[in-house]
């Protein structure tokens, strides 16, 4: 493989680098991480690739974050294309535009620093080290911009080597390994687990399943799972679903479940964020599923709805008269949701909100400004019904109001609602969400006036 | 992930493309093939993506010759960057050279035939077919040299994917399984294995071991193996080290072991061809070698020539003052190496012209001209001995005149070695090796004016 | 646990026992292994259990026939019980039996053999060794009948190690290792595999099956294996059905099976000779295979006829006229079964006779003369259909004059064929196959007769 | 097998068990299991054995306790070796005494309840029932202690079962599944293990081991297991040897660990009360951790003195003057242990009487009083070293006064001083513990007297 053009540049550092590799662990340094690094790229590297990798990871590890950001710096300004071979093989390309003066340009712009990622992954449990460069690279960025173009590089290779091909998706239950099973607690990020105990209750019972995807480089280490009940019909209430259950381990209840509801999905690598792998695992899961247990007909999801509550905030910021006054003030403290009187009144009001919030209401670029919803209705599912008082948690109440969603995956339509939201924004709803923003007459009404009025950029939300 | 840019061109294809995923296994042909590959990269490609791969390598695999070449030639032509967007980013680079420009640059020239292969391998079981495509390809690439672009990216993409780091390291023995085993009857490049009891005799006794490389994807499929013997010297011929051995699995030698001999080592997937695993693997063998059997001390091949009788004849073509014209004709009939008069005059000339075979004969890139040599002294090894009557094969005989060389690894010495090699072409050597040059004053003459005289293309062989 | 009523005894044999154990191999002799046991009934197998049981089976594997010999007189004589203790507790349960007197002769009858095979099972890999030691012991019993009772308390133990609870069916598959395959190729006893190409046809093909029992302590070893293959309807000759197949692995034919048919089970240890496994392999196997492939309707055998050939001869004897002379010169020779004239004659005469001798015939206990039919009918099997030319094979035409025979297993039909075998020697058969008996009535005239005149012990075979 | 003899008696209740076994799961009960044994142990057992036994496993399961004696009392009761046979056979045999009379009259003597307990372990995960009936029997037998009968056959065949040849040793560390280790804090009897974090403090630290045996029939289910800490010295203190770590896992202290300190041993399973794991379990991870680590030099336990405190009450109460009064009063609060001047004292009187508990003091069958002792020393180990206040817990002082003691492994006596405890009672001790002896005198010439005086049955203790 052609590393020459930098070769020599490297080549004194390199020398020096050999002497820091025999070196003690104390004079470990930004310098060091520059010099192994040079090294590696070096011919030196095609030789101890796997000792130097080894040293620039062990370096890395040990050092603070000023020496890391120095090390970032290095990649973005020493790691780079030959400025001359990159001008002369463009204005050999713009001259005769032919495969071999495209291949050449390819080969000049290619970044230095993608070699030098595979070559770092030589050493013996590289991977999980480079996918942790990329979350304290990610953290970074916002006050370092510039290291966008270290992070297209890397990410570029983990996207790579992260591909769906190479993952194994795993069940995860309570013979599940313990290293593996305390990240399912740190990482579940949707409904908090609280402990071992409570971990269990989601694993273990007959009618409850975890699956995640795994990385064979990565053991022991989920990339995302997904929290699963079966059930014999589409649940309402996080709360009811997560009650504790009767179900022994190995016993079923009598009725067999017709419904597998996907109610906690959570990535687990920072290092790997913008790389998606949710799409797969619930496809994946599904069609697991109905092989194991063929009473499954169903397949549906429990989501939150977690900017309903802000957008409500922002939209009667604008639009005072959009709700009663009275309901604000409900609104404005929780305990409303212990008050039937209460909820009766408020449903009344929101549930056709939610619908508008979910149906009608788009970002900039023409997609729903839940980003949950736009998870699932870009994976191909339908919006098939709004729930009430959903999910009463303190969190819950302050994100969306209780309002819980259900999101329904229907394998014959995935494709065909998937086109028509990509291609035209269309969103796939159930008739009874369609209804309730139907029934909100006024709402409309308000709702078009206000779509001429207000410029695009006025909604919330970016596309992940 | 932005595919938008031929996304438009391919919308209609892919219309068609999915009655094709709907049809018969009969009309799949070139044309489905060229249909579906575009619906793979359309936004259909994200809502159906693991099923579209899946039709594509089914298709592929039913795929004649003919039908196989109409598919790379529409990867080549129609999966290529868009000229006038790749015109435009070189133009703003060469205007304004930055780093925005130089990653629009990089954007512009990537290859859609990247992204492709990744998203063909989102099918269970893709990488194996991907490599078997590669396979393919590497065989049409002669009649078709315009193909190597082609070739450029998908092994672009099999050297990243098959990264060293993600390969495992696995010992084959006698309690691995049938469809591995066949692999390595049948793969094995160096010294033939006649069937499951020679295999067994290569495999089973306590005195002999053989390591794979094997990639989590591909199951029960070796990437590399190398047969080990332990033995007590360095052996020096091939025979003997093969003759059936009648220690038994678990019982040992009463001798500890304190060289290990790398004796065969071959690669098993045409399709991973150019992606070099040998060195890893022997530096790995080494290590895990040197933990389990603290005995041994030294790690030595025992390899054949392959081009040394080849040399002799073309060289003596032109030199035919060379070689006395009886030792030529002794030399024209291989039942010389049954004589034990005729073997020690062939011994006396032929060892001399192996060392300068070795050591000072080189290719117009100044490497030597056998490729095993280039193979071990590029990873750092040193020529260790020239064994005379090594390897009384036929093929031994008709290859190398018999002869066969050790090399041996020094940890402590590979680092330098490589270095000299590729900087400077410097052979490293034992003094007996280098002893059996200078005693052959008169071919030395002979040479110098030699490379004065011949043009450097003369040389047989190319760097791997 | 109690062993001090020996223990005296073996006190000053065990202190020689400890300088042999210290001792050079060269002594290991039967004296060794007699003094090692010793010891390891001692309190110096309380203390150095495992060791001294890793002493005794390698003397062991090391003796002579001639040394083994003597080891298993010393296991007779004197490792039995305490004839006074007997004697005492023999009188005290006759003077006053009570549950302590039963209970006090109980232990004192229990052999001290037990207690030393459950201590050398202390060593690490024991187990494989001791069921080798009885495949000896079995070996040697024919001249030395008095070791029957050695013989008794180690199948004891061995039943007890060996119970079906304890085993663990796994399925045989080109994915196996090869230390597994070549045992199935070795011991397979009814249809011989040759090579390693002939093992593939029968376990790599979509339509072919393989299933074997393991204990976990002898790891690659299976017990007992079965071979089956996927079919369409019962099949009627062996040949055909091991006809090579076109269907590559992973491939399925067109047609979903209906039919699993068993057409060789083969027990793989001489050592556990006695303790039955075919009976629950087989209804595991069943188990296993209508989960998997629901299409599975009817489980069936295909079966020879061993006696089959050497009964004609035996009847003939006894009564010249009950087959033309022309037809017994016919079978005289093989050669027969290639003419279809023949064929026809010989299958009018044979078919029903093959009935008579499945159905009619009788050991003198009452059971079928065929030990496969015995086998399978003592399963609860049914004689589904007697298949003329079922076996071309010179062995199959030696035995059986070309006779196979299906066994259907109906899960729902087991136990009361089973409990009608049992009780009354009642054959579960089918109407087709009854139908043969009733067209035979000369051959019923002239049974009938016969049954009379013929003392019980005439009849060839004795239950398993 | 034999089991005739019974099942005519049997042959009317196996007739009751078929209808039952396809009855409702509400008439299951003590009949039921009743009748469904006597089915098992009948022909029917012979073709259905494998659901018959699942069926009396689930009606046990969900049997009540009342039900359970009940069904105890039948396995008493019917399952009882034919009284008529027996003395048949034992008067044939004091008639004329021979191996076969002797064969004889051991199959009559044998209990039925064995065959029982091996069919029923037919079904599938039947071992891990079987042993929490036993379980169950154990908490029976204090008040139906005529239920021993049935506990000996059981026990016998578990033993039997439960060979050390038939156990794996694994490591238990935090990649263990989550249902194994909950079971190692639930079962950890010497030092409490509270909730998961401790745990993992247990395992997971560079230098921290656990180690269990399993058999391959109870998965996940540790039967024993032994805490072991890596140390540079034989520690005194359990609270300074629990004190958390700083070592992460993976990470080694500077030093390299020369003692191996098993500080706990727990049995986990109830139903194999009385088959002794830990001697083998002890020896085999000193084995095993030899080979990992080889600088471990040393092997020791940190075990408590569990009723010291208790010897002391007792013995006082005999001979008033032997602790001076203050001291009595001083030990009765255990808040001594928080003043230095208190301990100081308390040492003097203490550590000498410690010794005295250890060496002198004996059971009627002349071991020491200690339980822990009793075991290791049994094992051959070697009392060290007395540690004043090695446990300064609640527990420890309400046991031991705070005492802790150092049993050493040195595998060079152990059989010696196994063969000199058991057959002469001789207990190995350091010198520095005898040394404590000798320096209390007076406590000696007490002793004295008293060994004349009291009657052996005074002292505390049974052995295991």
């Amino acid at each position: 493989m052609n590393v020459s053009f930098f070769q020599e540049l490297l080549n004194s550092i390199a020398e020096r680098g050999r002497s820091l590799l025999e070196g003690s662990a104390d004079d470990r340094s930004a310098a060091a991480l520059r010099d192994l690094s040079g090294a590696l790229l070096s011919e030196r590297g095609e030789a101890s690739g796997v000792a130097l990798a080894g040293e620039i990871l062990s370096a890395y590890r040990g050092a603070t974050d000023e020496e890391k950001s120095e090390f970032f710096a290095y990649l973005l300004n020493a790691l780079t294309p030959d400025e001359t071979r990159v001008s002369e093989t463009a204005r050999d390309y713009l001259d005769n535009p032919s495969p071999q003066t495209l291949g050449e340009l390819e080969t000049a712009v290619a970044s230095p620093r993608q070699e030098f990622f595979r070559r770092l992954n030589l050493a013996p449990g590289a991977t999980s080290n480079i996918v942790a460069l990329r979350a304290d690279l990610l953290r970074f960025l916002p006050k370092a911009p510039e290291l966008a173009a270290v992070d297209a590089d890397l990410m570029h290779l983990l996207a790579s080597w992260f591909n769906r091909g190479f993952l194994v998706l795993r069940r995860i239950d309570w013979s599940t390994s313990a290293s593996t099973l305390e990240k399912i607690i740190e990482y579940e990020a949707v409904h908090e687990i609280r402990g071992w105990e409570d971990l269990r209750r989601r694993l273990d019972p007959a009618d409850r399943r975890c699956f995640g995807f795994f990385h064979p480089s990565l053991v022991d280490e989920p990339l995302i799972f997904v929290e699963v009940a079966l059930t014999d019909n589409i649940p309402a209430s996080i709360q009811e679903l997560l009650a504790a259950k009767d179900i022994e381990p190995g016993e079923t209840s009598g009725k067999r479940p017709n419904t597998a509801v996907f109610y906690s999905i959570s990535n687990c690598q920072k290092g790997l964020q913008g790389i998606s792998f949710g799409n797969f695992l619930i496809k994946q899961v599904v069609e697991d599923l109905t092989k194991e247990i063929p009473s499954l007909k169903t397949f549906v999801t429990l989501s939150p709805a977690p900017r309903f509550a802000a957008w409500i905030v922002r939209t009667t910021g604008e639009y005072p008269d959009m709700i009663d006054p009275d309901i604000l003030d409900l609104l404005s403290d929780a305990s409303w949701a212990a008050h039937a009187e209460h909820q009766e009144r408020l449903r009344e009001t929101l549930m056709p909100l939610a619908a508008e919030y979910f149906l009608t209401e788009k970002t900039r670029n023409g997609r729903p400004i839940d980003p949950v919803a736009r998870f699932h209705l870009g994976n191909g599912a339908r919006l098939e019904r709004i729930n009430w008082l959903g999910d009463k948690s303190a969190k819950g109440l302050r994100q969306s109001h209780g309002i819980m969603v259900n999101y329904l995956y229907d394998l014959g339509d995935i494709e065909p609602n998937h086109e028509a939201y990509v291609n035209d924004g269309e969103i796939a709803a159930s008739k009874s969400v369609r209804s309730l923003l139907s029934s909100s007459s006024k709402t409309r009404t308000h709702k078009k006036r206000r779509e001429a009025d207000i410029p695009k950029n006025a909604t919330v939300g970016a596309d992940e």
